[in-house]
Protein backbone atom coordinates (compact mmCIF):
# COMPACT_ATOMS: atom_id res chain seq x y z
CA UNK A 1 0.00 0.00 0.00
CA UNK A 2 0.87 3.69 -1.21
CA UNK A 3 -0.28 5.98 1.48
CA UNK A 4 0.62 9.74 0.79
CA UNK A 5 -0.65 13.38 1.91
CA UNK A 6 -2.35 15.48 -0.87
CA UNK A 7 -2.97 19.15 -1.38
CA UNK A 8 -1.87 22.78 -0.72
CA UNK A 9 0.69 23.05 2.35
CA UNK A 10 -0.76 22.67 6.03
CA UNK A 11 -4.04 21.61 4.18
CA UNK A 12 -2.99 18.12 3.09
CA UNK A 13 -5.92 15.53 2.84
CA UNK A 14 -4.97 11.65 3.05
CA UNK A 15 -4.75 9.14 -0.18
CA UNK A 16 -3.42 6.20 -1.61
CA UNK A 17 -2.20 5.22 -4.61
CA UNK A 18 -4.72 2.17 -6.64
CA UNK A 19 -3.41 -0.20 -8.76
CA UNK A 20 -3.31 1.83 -11.56
CA UNK A 21 -1.40 4.65 -10.21
CA UNK A 22 -3.85 7.12 -9.48
CA UNK A 23 -4.38 9.10 -6.12
CA UNK A 24 -8.00 8.47 -4.61
CA UNK A 25 -8.84 10.42 -1.44
CA UNK A 26 -9.13 8.78 2.05
CA UNK A 27 -10.32 12.04 3.71
CA UNK A 28 -13.81 10.19 4.13
CA UNK A 29 -11.90 7.48 6.14
CA UNK A 30 -9.31 8.91 8.14
CA UNK A 31 -8.43 12.21 8.67
CA UNK A 32 -4.75 12.60 7.81
CA UNK A 33 -2.14 9.62 7.39
CA UNK A 34 -0.52 10.17 11.06
CA UNK A 35 0.44 8.75 13.94
CA UNK A 36 -2.65 6.49 14.40
CA UNK A 37 -3.21 5.73 10.90
CA UNK A 38 0.15 4.15 11.31
CA UNK A 39 0.18 1.12 13.82
CA UNK A 40 -0.76 -2.17 12.57
CA UNK A 41 -4.81 -1.74 13.23
CA UNK A 42 -4.52 1.68 11.48
CA UNK A 43 -2.96 0.21 8.30
CA UNK A 44 -5.31 -2.97 8.26
CA UNK A 45 -8.02 -0.89 8.29
CA UNK A 46 -6.69 1.05 5.08
CA UNK A 47 -5.63 -2.14 3.28
CA UNK A 48 -8.78 -3.70 3.97
CA UNK A 49 -10.50 -1.02 1.71
CA UNK A 50 -11.08 -1.38 -1.93
CA UNK A 51 -9.27 1.43 -3.71
CA UNK A 52 -11.87 1.21 -6.50
CA UNK A 53 -14.71 2.50 -4.10
CA UNK A 54 -12.67 5.78 -3.03
CA UNK A 55 -13.39 9.24 -4.92
CA UNK A 56 -10.21 9.76 -8.16
CA UNK A 57 -8.15 12.52 -7.17
CA UNK A 58 -8.57 13.97 -10.84
CA UNK A 59 -5.72 16.06 -12.34
CA UNK A 60 -1.92 17.58 -11.11
CA UNK A 61 -1.86 18.19 -7.34
CA UNK A 62 0.96 18.75 -4.93
CA UNK A 63 2.22 16.34 -2.53
CA UNK A 64 2.81 17.05 1.02
CA UNK A 65 5.59 15.23 3.67
CA UNK A 66 3.99 11.61 3.37
CA UNK A 67 3.32 11.37 6.61
CA UNK A 68 1.83 13.90 9.21
CA UNK A 69 2.78 14.55 13.06
CA UNK A 70 6.44 13.55 12.74
CA UNK A 71 7.86 14.61 16.31
CA UNK A 72 11.23 13.08 15.84
CA UNK A 73 13.27 13.37 13.05
CA UNK A 74 16.65 11.00 13.31
CA UNK A 75 18.98 10.93 10.75
CA UNK A 76 22.18 8.57 10.96
CA UNK A 77 25.40 9.70 9.07
CA UNK A 78 28.53 7.94 7.62
CA UNK A 79 26.32 4.50 6.98
CA UNK A 80 27.70 4.01 3.52
CA UNK A 81 31.30 2.67 3.54
CA UNK A 82 32.34 4.72 0.18
CA UNK A 83 30.75 7.98 1.66
CA UNK A 84 32.84 8.07 4.59
CA UNK A 85 35.31 7.62 2.61
CA UNK A 86 34.86 9.99 0.04
CA UNK A 87 34.26 12.47 3.35
CA UNK A 88 38.02 11.57 4.81
CA UNK A 89 36.22 10.50 7.98
CA UNK A 90 36.39 6.93 9.63
CA UNK A 91 33.82 4.06 9.17
CA UNK A 92 31.95 4.15 12.64
CA UNK A 93 32.18 1.47 14.87
CA UNK A 94 28.74 1.81 16.10
CA UNK A 95 25.64 4.13 14.78
CA UNK A 96 26.29 7.82 14.04
CA UNK A 97 23.23 9.93 15.35
CA UNK A 98 22.12 13.04 14.49
CA UNK A 99 18.82 15.38 14.66
CA UNK A 100 17.30 17.32 11.73
CA UNK A 101 15.14 19.91 12.87
CA UNK A 102 11.23 19.07 12.16
CA UNK A 103 10.41 22.17 10.93
CA UNK A 104 12.41 21.29 8.24
CA UNK A 105 10.03 18.90 6.57
CA UNK A 106 8.15 19.50 3.03
CA UNK A 107 7.26 18.04 0.22
CA UNK A 108 9.27 15.45 -1.94
CA UNK A 109 8.88 18.17 -4.97
CA UNK A 110 8.32 21.79 -3.25
CA UNK A 111 10.77 23.76 -4.25
CA UNK A 112 14.71 23.94 -1.68
CA UNK A 113 15.86 27.25 -0.65
CA UNK A 114 19.52 27.67 -0.60
CA UNK A 115 20.14 28.61 2.63
CA UNK A 116 21.18 32.82 3.07
CA UNK A 117 25.00 33.35 2.97
CA UNK A 118 25.07 29.94 2.57
CA UNK A 119 28.89 27.98 1.04
CA UNK A 120 28.18 24.58 0.79
CA UNK A 121 24.54 23.15 0.16
CA UNK A 122 24.92 19.65 -0.63
CA UNK A 123 22.13 16.40 -1.89
CA UNK A 124 21.92 13.22 -0.05
CA UNK A 125 19.75 10.29 -1.30
CA UNK A 126 18.02 7.86 1.27
CA UNK A 127 15.94 5.56 2.92
CA UNK A 128 13.56 6.93 5.09
CA UNK A 129 12.05 4.58 7.40
CA UNK A 130 8.21 5.70 9.21
CA UNK A 131 7.96 4.51 12.51
CA UNK A 132 4.18 2.91 13.21
CA UNK A 133 4.40 1.61 16.66
CA UNK A 134 6.34 2.64 20.54
CA UNK A 135 10.10 1.25 20.07
CA UNK A 136 11.73 1.39 23.64
CA UNK A 137 15.04 -1.11 23.88
CA UNK A 138 13.51 -3.32 21.19
CA UNK A 139 15.99 -6.21 19.62
CA UNK A 140 17.82 -6.09 16.48
CA UNK A 141 15.47 -8.98 15.43
CA UNK A 142 11.76 -7.77 17.10
CA UNK A 143 13.11 -4.03 15.37
CA UNK A 144 11.63 -4.18 12.02
CA UNK A 145 7.80 -5.17 13.78
CA UNK A 146 7.82 -1.39 14.41
CA UNK A 147 8.19 0.10 11.03
CA UNK A 148 5.24 0.74 9.40
CA UNK A 149 6.83 1.92 5.69
CA UNK A 150 9.53 3.12 3.99
CA UNK A 151 9.76 6.75 1.62
CA UNK A 152 12.61 8.79 -0.39
CA UNK A 153 14.23 11.48 1.87
CA UNK A 154 16.59 14.14 0.49
CA UNK A 155 18.92 14.72 3.62
CA UNK A 156 19.63 17.87 2.36
CA UNK A 157 22.69 19.84 3.99
CA UNK A 158 24.47 22.79 4.55
CA UNK A 159 28.08 21.56 4.58
CA UNK A 160 29.69 24.77 5.94
CA UNK A 161 27.55 24.62 8.73
CA UNK A 162 27.58 21.27 9.17
CA UNK A 163 31.04 20.46 9.56
CA UNK A 164 33.01 24.38 10.23
CA UNK A 165 30.56 25.73 12.58
CA UNK A 166 31.37 23.71 16.28
CA UNK A 167 30.71 20.35 17.64
CA UNK A 168 27.74 18.95 15.87
CA UNK A 169 26.28 18.29 13.23
CA UNK A 170 22.24 19.39 13.47
CA UNK A 171 23.38 22.93 12.56
CA UNK A 172 23.90 22.03 8.62
CA UNK A 173 20.71 19.52 8.75
CA UNK A 174 17.98 21.21 9.06
CA UNK A 175 17.39 24.39 7.19
CA UNK A 176 13.89 25.21 6.20
CA UNK A 177 13.00 23.15 3.12
CA UNK A 178 15.94 20.92 3.61
CA UNK A 179 13.79 17.73 4.45
CA UNK A 180 11.82 16.38 1.37
CA UNK A 181 9.71 13.20 2.16
CA UNK A 182 7.56 11.29 0.18
CA UNK A 183 6.01 11.20 -2.36
CA UNK A 184 4.55 8.03 -0.72
CA UNK A 185 5.05 6.00 2.43
CA UNK A 186 5.30 2.45 0.82
CA UNK A 187 3.95 -0.24 4.00
CA UNK A 188 7.09 -2.39 4.83
CA UNK A 189 5.23 -5.69 3.81
CA UNK A 190 4.94 -4.34 -0.18
CA UNK A 191 8.64 -3.04 0.21
CA UNK A 192 9.84 -6.32 1.77
CA UNK A 193 13.89 -6.45 2.30
CA UNK A 194 14.87 -3.09 2.90
CA UNK A 195 18.34 -3.99 2.40
CA UNK A 196 17.99 -4.51 -1.11
CA UNK A 197 16.64 -1.17 -2.83
CA UNK A 198 18.57 0.89 -5.84
CA UNK A 199 18.47 4.36 -5.04
CA UNK A 200 19.95 7.06 -7.26
CA UNK A 201 20.29 11.13 -7.74
CA UNK A 202 20.54 13.50 -10.33
CA UNK A 203 21.45 17.20 -10.47
CA UNK A 204 20.57 19.07 -13.69
CA UNK A 205 20.24 15.19 -15.21
CA UNK A 206 23.77 14.26 -14.13
CA UNK A 207 23.97 11.14 -12.51
CA UNK A 208 25.55 11.36 -9.70
CA UNK A 209 24.64 8.89 -6.80
CA UNK A 210 24.12 5.66 -7.65
CA UNK A 211 23.77 2.79 -4.61
CA UNK A 212 22.07 0.53 -3.03
CA UNK A 213 21.16 0.10 0.58
CA UNK A 214 22.20 -3.76 0.81
CA UNK A 215 25.72 -1.27 1.01
CA UNK A 216 24.59 -0.02 4.43
CA UNK A 217 27.16 -0.15 7.23
CA UNK A 218 24.18 -0.55 9.57
CA UNK A 219 20.50 -2.17 8.93
CA UNK A 220 17.28 -0.67 9.06
CA UNK A 221 16.78 -3.29 11.66
CA UNK A 222 20.00 -2.65 13.39
CA UNK A 223 19.50 1.21 13.77
CA UNK A 224 15.92 0.80 14.82
CA UNK A 225 17.42 -1.06 17.53
CA UNK A 226 19.98 0.72 18.75
CA UNK A 227 18.27 4.12 18.45
CA UNK A 228 15.25 2.48 21.16
CA UNK A 229 18.29 2.10 23.46
CA UNK A 230 18.54 5.92 24.62
CA UNK A 231 15.12 7.22 23.04
CA UNK A 232 11.99 6.51 22.25
CA UNK A 233 10.72 5.87 18.74
CA UNK A 234 7.18 6.81 18.18
CA UNK A 235 4.75 6.47 15.82
CA UNK A 236 5.34 9.11 13.00
CA UNK A 237 8.85 9.25 13.81
CA UNK A 238 11.28 9.00 10.50
CA UNK A 239 14.53 7.97 10.49
CA UNK A 240 16.80 9.02 7.67
CA UNK A 241 18.92 5.86 7.53
CA UNK A 242 22.04 8.06 5.76
CA UNK A 243 23.37 8.14 1.58
CA UNK A 244 25.83 6.15 -0.43
CA UNK A 245 29.12 7.78 -2.23
CA UNK A 246 28.01 10.58 -4.39
CA UNK A 247 27.61 13.60 -3.26
CA UNK A 248 28.75 17.43 -3.43
CA UNK A 249 31.49 17.36 -0.76
CA UNK A 250 32.74 14.16 -2.61
CA UNK A 251 33.17 14.85 -6.00
CA UNK A 252 36.67 14.59 -7.69
CA UNK A 253 38.76 16.48 -8.75
CA UNK A 254 37.01 19.34 -6.63
CA UNK A 255 33.64 19.48 -4.23
CA UNK A 256 30.67 21.54 -6.16
CA UNK A 257 27.20 22.53 -4.65
CA UNK A 258 24.25 23.31 -5.83
CA UNK A 259 23.26 26.67 -6.71
CA UNK A 260 19.85 28.79 -7.42
CA UNK A 261 17.95 27.24 -10.90
CA UNK A 262 19.54 23.78 -10.01
CA UNK A 263 17.21 20.95 -10.39
CA UNK A 264 17.41 17.34 -8.25
CA UNK A 265 15.83 14.45 -8.93
CA UNK A 266 16.52 11.47 -7.10
CA UNK A 267 14.45 7.83 -6.35
CA UNK A 268 14.49 4.56 -4.84
CA UNK A 269 13.34 1.36 -6.15
CA UNK A 270 9.75 0.74 -5.28
CA UNK A 271 9.77 4.09 -3.13
CA UNK A 272 8.82 6.53 -6.11
CA UNK A 273 10.74 9.97 -6.78
CA UNK A 274 11.64 13.48 -5.84
CA UNK A 275 12.54 16.21 -8.05
CA UNK A 276 13.05 19.83 -6.43
CA UNK A 277 14.23 23.07 -7.65
CA UNK A 278 17.16 25.00 -5.85
CA UNK A 279 16.23 28.65 -5.25
CA UNK A 280 17.77 31.42 -3.47
CA UNK A 281 16.26 33.06 -0.07
CA UNK A 282 14.28 35.85 -0.35
CA UNK A 283 13.26 37.82 2.65
CA UNK A 284 9.68 37.01 3.96
CA UNK A 285 7.46 39.85 1.86
CA UNK B 1 2.49 35.59 35.21
CA UNK B 2 3.36 32.26 35.97
CA UNK B 3 1.50 29.75 33.52
CA UNK B 4 1.34 25.78 34.54
CA UNK B 5 0.28 22.72 33.28
CA UNK B 6 -1.37 20.00 36.12
CA UNK B 7 -2.36 16.75 36.23
CA UNK B 8 -2.17 13.19 35.23
CA UNK B 9 0.86 12.84 32.37
CA UNK B 10 -1.27 13.04 29.18
CA UNK B 11 -4.57 14.58 30.68
CA UNK B 12 -3.07 18.09 31.90
CA UNK B 13 -4.92 20.88 32.56
CA UNK B 14 -4.11 24.89 31.81
CA UNK B 15 -3.42 26.94 35.08
CA UNK B 16 -1.89 30.20 36.36
CA UNK B 17 -0.69 31.01 39.70
CA UNK B 18 -2.24 33.69 41.41
CA UNK B 19 -0.88 36.31 43.82
CA UNK B 20 -1.20 34.13 46.72
CA UNK B 21 0.88 31.68 45.31
CA UNK B 22 -2.13 29.10 44.14
CA UNK B 23 -3.19 26.85 41.30
CA UNK B 24 -5.84 28.63 39.75
CA UNK B 25 -7.76 26.37 36.71
CA UNK B 26 -7.35 27.65 33.15
CA UNK B 27 -9.41 24.85 31.55
CA UNK B 28 -12.28 26.98 30.94
CA UNK B 29 -10.54 29.37 28.84
CA UNK B 30 -7.99 27.84 26.74
CA UNK B 31 -7.19 23.86 26.37
CA UNK B 32 -3.78 23.96 26.79
CA UNK B 33 -1.39 26.17 27.23
CA UNK B 34 0.35 25.32 24.04
CA UNK B 35 1.82 27.38 20.92
CA UNK B 36 -1.74 29.42 20.57
CA UNK B 37 -1.85 30.62 23.78
CA UNK B 38 1.98 31.56 23.87
CA UNK B 39 1.61 33.97 21.45
CA UNK B 40 1.67 37.72 22.07
CA UNK B 41 -1.88 38.09 21.36
CA UNK B 42 -2.42 35.07 23.73
CA UNK B 43 -0.51 35.84 26.43
CA UNK B 44 -2.25 39.08 26.67
CA UNK B 45 -5.95 37.38 26.63
CA UNK B 46 -4.64 35.36 29.22
CA UNK B 47 -2.99 38.54 31.29
CA UNK B 48 -6.56 40.08 31.41
CA UNK B 49 -8.19 38.04 33.33
CA UNK B 50 -8.55 38.30 37.20
CA UNK B 51 -6.78 35.31 38.67
CA UNK B 52 -10.02 35.27 41.58
CA UNK B 53 -12.23 35.13 38.83
CA UNK B 54 -10.70 31.20 37.76
CA UNK B 55 -11.79 28.34 39.97
CA UNK B 56 -8.98 27.45 42.57
CA UNK B 57 -7.38 24.10 42.83
CA UNK B 58 -7.58 22.66 45.88
CA UNK B 59 -4.94 19.95 47.38
CA UNK B 60 -1.83 18.77 45.71
CA UNK B 61 -1.14 18.31 42.04
CA UNK B 62 1.40 16.39 39.92
CA UNK B 63 3.10 19.24 37.62
CA UNK B 64 3.09 18.79 33.76
CA UNK B 65 5.50 19.92 31.35
CA UNK B 66 4.88 23.78 31.50
CA UNK B 67 4.15 23.98 27.87
CA UNK B 68 2.90 21.37 25.73
CA UNK B 69 3.09 21.10 21.85
CA UNK B 70 6.59 21.27 22.04
CA UNK B 71 8.73 19.85 18.34
CA UNK B 72 11.99 21.34 18.74
CA UNK B 73 13.76 20.97 21.85
CA UNK B 74 16.87 22.53 21.43
CA UNK B 75 20.15 22.52 23.57
CA UNK B 76 23.29 24.39 24.13
CA UNK B 77 26.44 23.04 25.38
CA UNK B 78 29.29 24.27 27.13
CA UNK B 79 27.82 28.14 27.78
CA UNK B 80 29.20 28.67 31.16
CA UNK B 81 33.28 29.10 30.63
CA UNK B 82 33.54 27.11 34.24
CA UNK B 83 31.88 24.28 32.84
CA UNK B 84 33.65 23.80 29.88
CA UNK B 85 36.74 24.24 31.81
CA UNK B 86 35.51 21.15 34.15
CA UNK B 87 34.57 19.36 31.20
CA UNK B 88 37.98 19.58 29.79
CA UNK B 89 36.95 21.31 26.69
CA UNK B 90 38.09 24.53 24.85
CA UNK B 91 35.45 27.55 25.59
CA UNK B 92 33.51 27.84 21.95
CA UNK B 93 33.76 30.36 19.73
CA UNK B 94 30.56 29.90 18.84
CA UNK B 95 27.08 28.31 20.33
CA UNK B 96 27.73 24.07 20.73
CA UNK B 97 23.82 22.83 19.68
CA UNK B 98 22.33 19.83 20.08
CA UNK B 99 18.74 18.48 20.21
CA UNK B 100 17.16 16.24 23.06
CA UNK B 101 14.78 14.19 21.57
CA UNK B 102 11.28 15.89 22.59
CA UNK B 103 10.14 11.98 23.56
CA UNK B 104 12.01 12.79 26.86
CA UNK B 105 9.72 15.86 27.95
CA UNK B 106 8.23 15.52 31.35
CA UNK B 107 6.99 16.97 34.31
CA UNK B 108 9.50 18.69 37.08
CA UNK B 109 8.97 16.62 39.90
CA UNK B 110 8.31 13.26 37.85
CA UNK B 111 11.06 10.58 38.67
CA UNK B 112 13.70 9.96 36.48
CA UNK B 113 14.81 6.59 34.90
CA UNK B 114 18.41 5.80 35.36
CA UNK B 115 19.04 3.87 32.25
CA UNK B 116 19.44 0.50 31.88
CA UNK B 117 23.08 -0.26 31.57
CA UNK B 118 23.57 3.01 32.42
CA UNK B 119 27.42 4.04 33.67
CA UNK B 120 27.41 8.19 33.94
CA UNK B 121 23.79 9.54 34.55
CA UNK B 122 24.32 13.24 35.75
CA UNK B 123 22.46 16.54 36.23
CA UNK B 124 22.26 19.99 34.79
CA UNK B 125 20.84 22.86 36.05
CA UNK B 126 19.24 25.51 32.97
CA UNK B 127 17.26 28.29 31.93
CA UNK B 128 14.99 27.23 29.80
CA UNK B 129 13.48 29.80 27.12
CA UNK B 130 10.30 28.90 25.61
CA UNK B 131 9.34 30.07 21.88
CA UNK B 132 6.12 32.20 21.83
CA UNK B 133 6.60 33.56 17.65
CA UNK B 134 8.05 32.31 14.55
CA UNK B 135 12.02 33.10 14.76
CA UNK B 136 14.03 33.08 11.23
CA UNK B 137 16.97 34.74 10.69
CA UNK B 138 16.55 37.14 13.79
CA UNK B 139 19.08 39.34 14.31
CA UNK B 140 19.97 39.82 18.19
CA UNK B 141 18.11 43.39 18.84
CA UNK B 142 15.36 41.88 18.11
CA UNK B 143 15.49 38.20 19.20
CA UNK B 144 14.00 38.24 23.04
CA UNK B 145 10.55 39.69 21.05
CA UNK B 146 10.44 36.04 20.17
CA UNK B 147 10.88 34.46 23.52
CA UNK B 148 7.22 33.99 25.54
CA UNK B 149 8.77 33.40 28.47
CA UNK B 150 11.51 31.15 30.81
CA UNK B 151 11.04 28.46 32.92
CA UNK B 152 13.44 25.94 34.92
CA UNK B 153 15.10 22.68 33.22
CA UNK B 154 17.61 19.47 34.42
CA UNK B 155 18.92 18.48 31.26
CA UNK B 156 19.67 15.30 33.02
CA UNK B 157 22.40 13.62 30.75
CA UNK B 158 23.96 10.09 30.23
CA UNK B 159 27.79 10.66 29.87
CA UNK B 160 29.18 7.90 28.71
CA UNK B 161 26.58 7.71 25.64
CA UNK B 162 27.03 11.34 24.86
CA UNK B 163 30.50 11.05 25.12
CA UNK B 164 31.66 7.92 24.24
CA UNK B 165 29.36 6.08 21.48
CA UNK B 166 30.32 8.08 18.48
CA UNK B 167 30.37 12.12 17.14
CA UNK B 168 27.70 13.52 18.47
CA UNK B 169 25.85 14.33 21.70
CA UNK B 170 22.22 13.69 21.15
CA UNK B 171 22.65 10.17 21.98
CA UNK B 172 23.19 10.73 25.80
CA UNK B 173 20.65 13.67 26.35
CA UNK B 174 17.34 12.56 25.24
CA UNK B 175 16.27 9.17 27.44
CA UNK B 176 13.00 8.67 28.42
CA UNK B 177 12.25 11.31 31.70
CA UNK B 178 15.16 13.26 30.88
CA UNK B 179 13.69 16.11 29.89
CA UNK B 180 11.90 17.65 33.11
CA UNK B 181 10.07 21.29 32.28
CA UNK B 182 8.49 23.26 34.66
CA UNK B 183 7.18 23.57 37.33
CA UNK B 184 5.96 26.74 35.36
CA UNK B 185 6.54 28.98 32.32
CA UNK B 186 6.76 32.82 33.66
CA UNK B 187 6.69 35.05 31.14
CA UNK B 188 9.48 37.55 29.84
CA UNK B 189 7.64 40.71 31.58
CA UNK B 190 7.51 39.47 34.61
CA UNK B 191 10.92 37.73 34.35
CA UNK B 192 12.77 41.00 33.66
CA UNK B 193 17.01 41.03 32.55
CA UNK B 194 17.42 36.87 31.84
CA UNK B 195 21.33 37.53 32.14
CA UNK B 196 20.68 37.84 35.67
CA UNK B 197 19.18 34.91 37.88
CA UNK B 198 20.95 33.08 40.12
CA UNK B 199 20.43 28.80 39.88
CA UNK B 200 21.13 26.01 41.46
CA UNK B 201 20.99 21.80 41.93
CA UNK B 202 21.57 19.47 45.49
CA UNK B 203 21.78 16.33 45.36
CA UNK B 204 20.36 14.42 48.28
CA UNK B 205 20.61 18.11 50.23
CA UNK B 206 24.10 18.48 49.10
CA UNK B 207 24.45 21.35 47.06
CA UNK B 208 26.75 20.90 44.00
CA UNK B 209 25.52 23.62 41.41
CA UNK B 210 25.51 27.27 42.31
CA UNK B 211 25.41 29.79 39.50
CA UNK B 212 24.40 32.46 37.90
CA UNK B 213 22.72 33.78 34.44
CA UNK B 214 25.18 36.32 34.39
CA UNK B 215 27.75 34.33 33.51
CA UNK B 216 26.69 32.68 30.01
CA UNK B 217 28.95 33.03 27.50
CA UNK B 218 26.30 33.38 24.62
CA UNK B 219 23.08 35.13 26.18
CA UNK B 220 19.32 34.54 25.71
CA UNK B 221 19.16 36.89 22.84
CA UNK B 222 22.63 35.86 21.00
CA UNK B 223 21.06 32.22 21.55
CA UNK B 224 17.85 32.56 19.90
CA UNK B 225 19.38 34.77 17.43
CA UNK B 226 22.38 32.55 16.26
CA UNK B 227 19.28 29.49 15.80
CA UNK B 228 17.42 31.07 14.12
CA UNK B 229 20.04 31.52 11.12
CA UNK B 230 20.01 27.62 10.97
CA UNK B 231 16.12 26.25 11.33
CA UNK B 232 12.76 27.97 12.56
CA UNK B 233 12.06 28.34 15.79
CA UNK B 234 8.08 27.63 16.18
CA UNK B 235 5.69 28.89 19.04
CA UNK B 236 5.83 26.44 21.76
CA UNK B 237 9.71 25.34 20.99
CA UNK B 238 12.02 25.40 23.94
CA UNK B 239 15.77 26.07 24.05
CA UNK B 240 17.38 24.56 27.12
CA UNK B 241 21.19 27.27 27.33
CA UNK B 242 23.50 25.53 29.00
CA UNK B 243 24.60 24.79 32.93
CA UNK B 244 27.04 26.19 34.99
CA UNK B 245 29.81 24.67 36.66
CA UNK B 246 29.14 21.40 39.40
CA UNK B 247 27.78 18.65 37.32
CA UNK B 248 28.89 15.55 38.36
CA UNK B 249 31.34 15.14 35.52
CA UNK B 250 32.86 17.63 37.22
CA UNK B 251 33.21 16.58 40.45
CA UNK B 252 36.80 16.86 42.50
CA UNK B 253 38.86 14.40 43.31
CA UNK B 254 36.85 12.16 40.65
CA UNK B 255 33.54 12.59 39.16
CA UNK B 256 30.18 10.66 40.50
CA UNK B 257 27.06 9.88 38.92
CA UNK B 258 23.35 10.03 40.16
CA UNK B 259 22.54 6.33 41.71
CA UNK B 260 18.65 5.12 41.85
CA UNK B 261 17.45 6.43 45.31
CA UNK B 262 19.02 10.08 44.79
CA UNK B 263 17.04 13.04 44.84
CA UNK B 264 17.71 16.19 42.79
CA UNK B 265 16.24 19.48 43.01
CA UNK B 266 17.02 22.52 41.43
CA UNK B 267 16.03 25.97 41.12
CA UNK B 268 16.20 29.68 39.28
CA UNK B 269 15.51 32.59 40.66
CA UNK B 270 12.21 33.59 39.85
CA UNK B 271 11.21 30.51 38.14
CA UNK B 272 10.77 28.16 40.86
CA UNK B 273 12.26 24.75 41.74
CA UNK B 274 12.06 20.60 40.76
CA UNK B 275 12.46 17.84 42.66
CA UNK B 276 13.11 14.71 41.25
CA UNK B 277 13.64 11.01 42.49
CA UNK B 278 16.27 8.68 40.02
CA UNK B 279 15.14 5.30 40.01
CA UNK B 280 16.38 2.10 38.25
CA UNK B 281 15.25 1.13 34.89
CA UNK B 282 12.58 -1.75 34.89
CA UNK B 283 10.50 -3.67 32.03
CA UNK B 284 7.84 -2.28 30.80
CA UNK B 285 5.17 -4.43 33.06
Amino acid sequence: MKLLRYGATGQEKPGLIDPEGRIRDLSGVVADIGPAELSPAGLARLAAIDPASLPLVEGAVRYGPCVAGTRQFVAIGLNYADHAAESNLPIPSEPVVFQKWVSCIQGPDDPVTIPRDSLKTDWEVELGVVIGTRASYVDEAGALAHVAGYCVINDVSERHWQQERGATWDKGKGFPTFGPIGPWMVTADEVGDPQDLAMWLEVNGKRVQDGNTRTMIFTVAQIVSYCSQFMVLEPGDVITTGTPPGVGLGQKPEPWFLKPGDVVELGIEKLGRQRQEFVAWKPAA
